[in-house]
């Protein structure tokens, strides 16, 4: 019996088009394919022959705990099999990639990391927001905005000028976000966007200010990505219509 | 004669097996490509019919003008053509996209933004670094390093503690990059890396400390992505080989 490997594969935003070559190979040729909520199921199962199951949070139901996620790939791998882990967006962005891999090379398993389309520049730019845009900001930063402490360490000391700030898993904690962010300094005025389902058949875009994110009214249950910061006015230059292949149109 | 269109195209990193399904999709049925210097040219022409045009800056030629490119682009959709602009990383990130996407808006001509897997993230994660790590990282922030004045503003304020920073474009600074940081409380001994060629035949990978960086050295004529922060020490605990398949193997 060969020796098994586990692909570590970030699945983009969402649209199995924004997969990478790679990714799609992968998970053609898997035996084994352990996947997250947020990834087409009903897509994945069409892409592949390979036993796929779910081990993320969904709807009312407990995620698989990590260890057990650990176990699982290394079990597999063991018995030869090739599996795949596949990642909603990048695996080394808040997908506790690393710690998988850390896991499977204290195991012995070999195993290799596949980057995605990372959510937090894809879904500002499926919105027609582009991060960075000359003259209006000349960098980003992406944080997780579900731990109030480590959001306010990491924006505490971000100027509101010339960077874009992207919040990701931060819906649900909005007023915190910009309660940290007037008390540091950045105005109630500040463009701001959300992007839920991006690229998916659920996308549904908001814009407006730092002040009216709290109300938006945003649909119950979908992940999304707050973007603030002055490119989201960008938008209004890009975009005229959104349809499923064409996302902006000349006129 | 049918109405062209542009589909503004990231390739990421580099190895065209990192290409999202769709980009290779809107390459083999383009019929005319004007890529960036860091695109693969030699797998572009194996994938695709299309005239291919490099646009990007190479060894010694200077690069095509930015207005010249809008021209182009907009003249071949006007004469019904399906042209893809296709460029490094992510078209939003640091990429010109959207003066690119604003210009074909503005002529009335059709297109589409295809996110690709960014470099500043890819970079990292291909040497082993997980720009996000659960008690080390809780978020990055991703500047170009070329303009001086621009990275004080972005960093200037960013704390130390908890951000990984990614500065693209910026080996040639690094000198100032280093000062900069340090003047604003980074300390000499933070651990940072330097990944050039991502993806590539001719990926360079050194570790060290922010003192150490500006001696690093770097191959000549190469792109490279500058990695700060705690993060870079997870590497590791992740990586014992790297070979063009496997990037990182159990034993």
């Amino acid at each position: 019996m060969g020796q098994g490997f586990v692909s570590l594969v970030g699945a983009g935003p969402g649209d199995p088009e924004l997969w990478t070559v790679r990714a799609l190979r992968r998970v053609q040729e898997a035996e084994l394919v352990l996947y997250d909520a947020l990834i087409d199921a009903a897509a994945l199962h069409e892409l592949t022959q390979a036993q796929c199951f779910c081990v993320g949070k969904r709807a009312g139901r407990a995620s698989v705990r990590q260890e057990t996620i650990h176990r699982l790939m290394i079990r597999a791998a063991r018995q030869g099999k090739r599996v795949v882990r596949l990642k909603g967006g990048d695996p080394f962005v808040f997908g506790r990639g690393a710690e998988e891999a850390i896991a499977l090379r204290e195991a012995g398993v070999d195993f290799e990391v596949v980057p995605g389309v990372t959510t937090a520049v894809a879904a500002a730019e499926l919105a027609g927001i582009p991060v960075t845009h000359r003259g209006v900001s000349t960098g980003f930063l992406v944080v997780a905005g579900h731990s109030g402490e480590a959001l306010t360490r990491a924006v505490g000391g971000v100027r509101p000028d010339g960077v874009t700030l992207i919040v990701m898993m931060g819906l649900a904690v909005r007023g915190t976000i910009v309660a940290t962010l007037t008390s540091c300094g950045w105005a109630l005025a500040t463009p701001a966007a959300i992007v839920c389902g991006a690229s998916t058949a659920d996308e549904w875009i908001w814009t407006g200010t730092l002040q009216d994110m709290v109300s938006a009214p945003v649909p119950a249950g979908v992940a999304g990505v707050l973007v603030i910061g002055d490119v989201v006015d960008v938008r209004e230059a890009l975009v005229v219509s959104a349809h499923p292949e064409v996302m902006y149109g000349g006129n």
